[in-house]
């Protein structure tokens, strides 16, 4: 047993060191590696499979809502990226510049796509030519870049993987129904298939996406009480349609212009997944997402019978429609069994020449590591039903962990009271809108404006800075 | 009825202008658009749902087939891409460098991925250690770009979507076999999907990928008489991986090198889908990959009942799995009809009020615009029965098309004849196997070597250019 132990002591505790604790679960869980470009990580298969089945669900919705997939060009002229003022002042700094093509320079530099709103635009301003053009729900799933200083697995990194929609429509009501509708996906998406609760919000103008009227976001609180962003949703109004001269006829034969969204989900989800379910053992995965949601493990397989029985309860398992795997290897099944703990998988079968007599096997949930002994009649109920158990665990677990850190403050020294006691977490308080005070609130508590929750409440009269009147809920937290 | 004529007559014929036929068919079906980027184009909805069925197919195959989808790193540092030699002169020349991130330049130049042999091979350099590790079978889809001079549409642009697959295998039968078998992949995928019958060869040396030992095709015959290389899997030997020091440990506690292939298939089918099957009203799409399989056209539609019968029965339709759209705009039926010919749509469906009286309707197969009356009982059935008989006359047509095209010949001047008299096409003749023959075919014929045949056949004793002893069937044509 001495490889069991080995391999499970090579993740750091996360109480020692939650930033190699994450480390160490991509690289041992084999999400990723690294390459020899700085930044620019490559995602291994299991790690893929994950990115897989993530597109596969949200893809499905996209298109149930109408929306279509387009593939655009990788490079954006510089002219191109010049369009719309604020966007080439927000991404110009962190882009990555082609200047060669074959043995010659190019007369004019084309930057890596860091996002495609001017070539979606460009796009558009050849297609959209009447009313009866609207609206356009296109999405992209493509690799962007951004040249990043520090990087992180999935979490900040010089390339990254991604979806990103741009519509376009006749009205600015319509428009804004739809950026909403698409953070209500990104929402519902984490809630169900992540098992990860998010807060759906609006970001304060010092954070809103370069060359939008509004920014939307959701938040989850990862384990070490900071705060990522999961998912964003921009409303344009017709900033970058004047930019490019998208104009349409409208029923009354006027010439006007069209309403914008655009709307992104990135591989950091994946960091996401890990920082809100992972746990010492290594990554914890939520059954949606799963590339394996069953592992069949025969113990004593050397036994006859054994592995032969594993085999068809596993094909049974599969005609239900589950994904499991099989590992008849020769390392013990403590390896095994540490193995599969890394790598998150939801649900562990365990059956040796015992459990085959009396028609039962041994069904292990990841996440808590409970154990039932079902009959082999019912197995297939009963995985799923595991599988439910695992989700709906990994959920209200990280909504307890929510609650338990999220602290309601109405003055600075609140913030940094209840932050020392209880450690980072989402701090609830009411502000101004003052981009002042939110400074000031970084810079004495170290927490930033998150969001102002759509779901607003009324916590007190006076801004948590200035003491002012405010009418803003704000979620507060240190972010990723 | 002016606009039916104006949208059919805005495609230039194909006997009048072959290329311009092409490029009006890319444009007019609104597969693609240009963008400012010289050579990158966009991909539009009609065009991606083609490469998304074309994906679809590909990917299910591959997985059972034991491959796993990875994501490499878009840029390769220029000492990677220098580490084999006869790879970085093959692929240098036409390479995008990226010389810029943010405001600093970069100390080394990285150049964006042109296929991606060398990030693999660095990845399997960390992780192939043991015979336990073998073999390795992973894929990629992604996108590649190569700094063409001239470039069309799905044919030659400097980015393109394709999947590249990267295996290491124990030994040098097993990669052969791989290699051969991923082709064969290609073939039927090909024949039984896209309806294209294709020739299954070697290329000769002049003609292999940087760096390969083997390269085999897969070669169609396009309307033009010209060839369309559809396909390639390369056989590396142990070339790579001594190049990069990848080694494992056999059962024999030996070092040793392990055997490589790679293969790969890119949006360029789509451009043979366009000149293999379209005409002078459109293109025309193989079943399996149709974004629309149907199109149900309401005849009549203001009369009371047309339009929700339409409804009705594309509904049962999608519930038998196929893919339908029904057009109620308020255009004219003879411009759906010329609309969706141009698409390239399988089969139409006609109905209107005579027809459901007496329960029945119209389908048109696209290809030869037959029409049959069915019943509305037995539509389903119909209607699956048409997309076969479609996808059956494509194959056989493009057959019919290859065999009235190929030329055998014993000499250049046969060659010269054959090609004046019957236009281009495939031209098999025998070689000695001398570079110095190709070179001479070609520059006196114009026609070039394309592959030698897995199915070899023994047309003469001799060489159609220098007279000496000749083993080698060769194909000979021009290319694109």
């Amino acid at each position: 047993m001495a490889e069991d132990k080995r391999l499970v002591e090579e993740i750091t505790p996360m109480s020692v060191d939650f930033a190699q604790w994450y480390t160490d679960i991509c690289l041992k869980a084999e999400l990723v590696d690294y390459s020899s470009v700085k930044g620019c990580l490559i995602i291994r298969p299991y790690g893929y499979a994950i990115w897989e089945h993530i597109q596969s669900i949200l893809d499905k919705r996209f298109k149930e809502l109408g929306h279509e997939n387009v593939y655009m060009p990788l490079f954006i002229p510089e002219s191109l990226l010049n369009k719309e003022k604020e966007h080439v002042e927000g991404f110009a700094p962190e882009v990555a510049w082609v200047t060669r093509g074959g043995s010659e320079e190019l007369t004019e530099p084309l930057c890596v796509r860091p996002t495609s709103e001017t070539l979606f635009c460009e796009h558009y301003a050849n297609i959209i030519k009447s009313w009866r053009d609207l609206p356009k729900l296109y999405n992209q799933w493509c690799s962007v870049v951004r040249w990043e200083k520090t990087t992180r697995p999935f979490l900040r990194s010089r390339e990254f993987l991604w979806q990103e929609g741009h519509t376009m429509h006749a009205t600015a009501e319509e428009a804004i129904e739809e950026t909403l509708r698409m953070l209500d996906v990104y929402a519902e998406f984490h809630e169900k298939s992540l098992a990860i609760p998010v807060i759906k919000g609006r970001k304060t103008d010092s954070d809103k996406f370069a060359g939008a009227e509004a920014t939307y976001a959701i938040e989850a609180l990862m384990h070490d009480g900071k705060s990522l962003q999961a998912g964003t949703s921009h409303y344009f109004g017709d900033g970058f349609a004047r930019a490019f001269g998208i104009q349409y006829s409208n029923k009354e034969n006027k010439l006007v212009y069209p309403y914008q969204t655009s709307w992104g989900v990135s591989t950091r989800m994946i960091g996401g997944i890990i920082m809100t379910h992972g746990d010492d053992s290594g990554l914890v995965l939520p059954p949606a997402v799963a590339p394996v949601q069953v592992i069949v493990i025969p113990v004593a397989q050397h036994k006859p019978g054994v592995i032969e029985k594993a085999t068809e309860i596993a094909g049974k398992l599969r005609d239900a429609g589950l994904r499991v795997k099989v590992d008849t290897s020769d390392n013990t099944a403590g390896w095994k069994f540490a193995e599969y703990e890394m790598k998150g998988v939801p649900v562990r079968l365990e059956i040796g020449p015992r459990d085959i007599e009396a028609n039962q096997c041994v069904l292990v949930t990841r996440h808590n590591r409970e154990k039932v002994t079902v009959s082999l009649d019912a197995l297939v109920e009963a995985a799923k039903e595991r599988l439910e158990v695992v989700h709906d665990g990994l959920y209200e677990k990280a909504l307890a962990n929510r609650k338990a850190h999220t602290y309601d403050c109405k003055t600075i020294d609140e913030i940094n009271e209840a932050l020392a006691a209880h450690g980072d977490g989402f701090v609830r308080a009411m502000w101004c809108g003052e981009e002042a005070c939110e400074d000031e609130v970084k810079a004495k508590s170290g927490v930033g404006s998150r969001c102002i929750p759509l779901e607003q409440e009324h916590l007190s009269d006076t801004c948590v800075c200035c003491g002012k009147p405010a009418n803003h809920l704000v979620v507060w937290a240190k972010a990723y």
